[in-house]
């Protein structure tokens, strides 16, 4: 179940930086259940970043795996049908163990496979959903959505849609953009983030996306642990992952050196610079 | 159905930096059923290169898929009982919607399963084929094929194998190896175009091959929209493959800054540079 | 079968310099079934290394591959259903063939479907076991093993184990820890070998380990060929990894420039320089 167990933090980026330096002491151990396409990715940016990835996608397993995971991925992008089934196993577990999780619900609205999945586990309350633009309005059932991973919807055209995930699952809700919006509207007042951070080449390098839901997991186990909010856990996520975006953008010269860049500053900032690199903006919600 | 919709073009360098100018501008979007090695390098070449890629394998999203993407490749190396039907449902599509397709046939000759299904494919219209030697020797029915992904046969060798391969599909066939091959042998003038590029570390960072296999398919579906025929556009794949391999070896201390190098150039040749650092040859097939 | 067909050598580190030697010039066909988030850093490791990778997992075609591979790798984390009939077919053919197999019990003893595969598999001789201390110490049967991929246990506490399973397979077995220790308790005497190498990144950098199994069997293959025992394979193995990984620390700003320079560095170390960076002790054994 989600919890607020704090106001709204005063200083935000004081919260990201305490965030991060909790994952990087506590190494929560994060259960993948991913594309076969990002999984190596997923599991280097987890490492990079001062988490512990898992990727355990057979049925017999995930159940008792999510059992003892801080937290849990389920990313639909290109699954099979073994790993579907190892999906709702997990789903399973994480919830009877109070476990976080995180839905990507990968290409939905243009295949129906996935798309009645990712539909389906709204009830089974995720902790966070996290998609690009088009992804969340066709999640809500507002449109057909993008054209597989790629975004055609802006992320201003998803804050309605957003806004009714998270009324609906009970859970944070973040759309990633040019600039990234985490939206969460449970029990308490409606709040709203804005995460300015990150660099054009995250595009180039397939992967960046999922890799930031499997770390999603990773804060949201942290945080609860600390009595601090899921949304914060969220933000400081998108911070993490933006944050280190932008400083290899300044030495990049493509998306290969981008990516090695990128790897060495999730493991390299420290979290103030993580703090002051990702700019936040509160907004106003009423 | 395979186009040749010009004739031969007087400046194929140029007809090169058009095709790749025209590729990023469009960037295609490429359904890849490839093998599970592979398919991240792949969708990080395909974003490099200036195309978009998505990997949809289940049996129950690949015709749709198929029907909505720019063009489609099938790749046998690795495969899954599970992924062979979606590799079935795909191809027919791609036929249905007259999309182009790539078949790509890994380490056909040794192992009998994925030499069945490529051997049964060719007759499914495949626009290009895109293998080492050995593979193509053994896909014509010539010779037992390599051990693995490794050729054993020379290009010279595969000379009339994939002429006898193109005229029965109908499509482009393109031999890697250090210079590498397309031919071209339907119903106008035979065509053969030898292109001098690349380096040899791209032997020593798996999956370079199949990702030209991935590339090839975007190139075909933007000079189609062109109106340039298919063997232009399967010599402009290698060329910009090649080319970015060129250009990293001058900087590469190895395989793991070769593959960060390549991947940098890739996205950053300038249409012009491409088109330059790639030789091509006419030959003569009289 | 295991050999043993010399003495335990008197210079240890011109073993393994000829070794790697030899490895290069003879580039072993490694058949490797391992898990799909290291498939392609497996690859891209073996081919830095001078060996020649190829997955091949499905169950109609791993008996016939094993059979022409030079060596074969299991490596149990992640497992499919249908990959798991795939490695039965392997290690059977490996077996009639007396190819050499590697095993790595990854996450085994948390996790029941792959630690009842992998005990299961002790009892048909694999050349050598590869694993965290955890691993080893939970496959012996004494303990529950690590969370995942984690080792919770240290080098020392899993010399008991080793020995217990050395004698028990018939093989050799490696621990992997911030010392490396080989282990071999077969017919002749007892030997035991630590290696100092490697570096703290390789821990943050998904796969390193597992590809260390892989490049195992290409060892084991090239060492039976030259008279050469098992034992020694795997300390050679261990040394070209670690080694590369010494030097790839010493310009790495983190594990994305880590990962790179160890490629770069598994491919470019001197055979000399590889038995220099990586110090072995013989331990008494009495």
């Amino acid at each position: 179940m989600p919890e607020a167990t704090e106001p709204s933090p005063a200083d935000p980026a004081a919260t990201v930086a305490r965030l991060v330096t909790l994952l990087r002491e506590s190494s929560p151990l994060v259960h993948c259940l991913t594309n076969s396409v990002v999984r190596e990715i997923t599991a280097d940016v987890l490492l990079a970043a001062g988490a512990a990835p898992a990727m355990v996608d057979h049925p017999a397993e995930t159940g008792d795996f999510a059992a003892i995971a801080s937290g849990v991925l389920i990313n639909v992008g290109n699954p099979t049908s073994e790993q579907i089934e190892g999906m709702h196993a997990a789903i399973a577990s994480a919830r009877e163990h109070s476990t976080p999780w995180v839905l990507d619900p990968v290409a939905v609205g243009g295949l129906t496979l996935r798309t009645d999945l990712a539909t389906g586990w709204l009830d089974h309350s995720p902790a966070a959903i996290r998609a690009n633009a088009s992804e969340i309005v066709a999640l809500a059932g507002a449109g057909a959505g993008g054209r597989g991973v790629d975004s055609t919807a802006t992320v201003s055209s998803a804050l309605l849609p957003a806004l009714e995930l998270s009324a609906r699952t009970g859970g944070t809700v973040a759309i990633s953009g040019d600039r990234d919006l985490v939206i969460t509207q449970t029990d308490g007042p409606t709040r709203a983030t804005w995460i300015d951070s990150g660099h054009p080449l995250l595009q180039k390098v397939i992967g960046t996306g999922c890799a930031l839901g499997a770390l999603t997991a990773g804060y949201l186990a942290v945080a609860r642990s600390a009595g601090v909010s899921d949304h914060d856990a969220v933000v400081a996520a998108h911070a993490h992952i933006g944050a280190a975006g932008t400083a290899a953008g300044t030495v990049a010269m493509g998306p290969g050196s981008f990516a090695m860049a990128w790897l060495d500053a999730l493991y390299s900032l420290e979290p103030g610079q993580i703090a002051e690199l990702a700019v936040l903006t509160i907004a106003d919600t009423e």
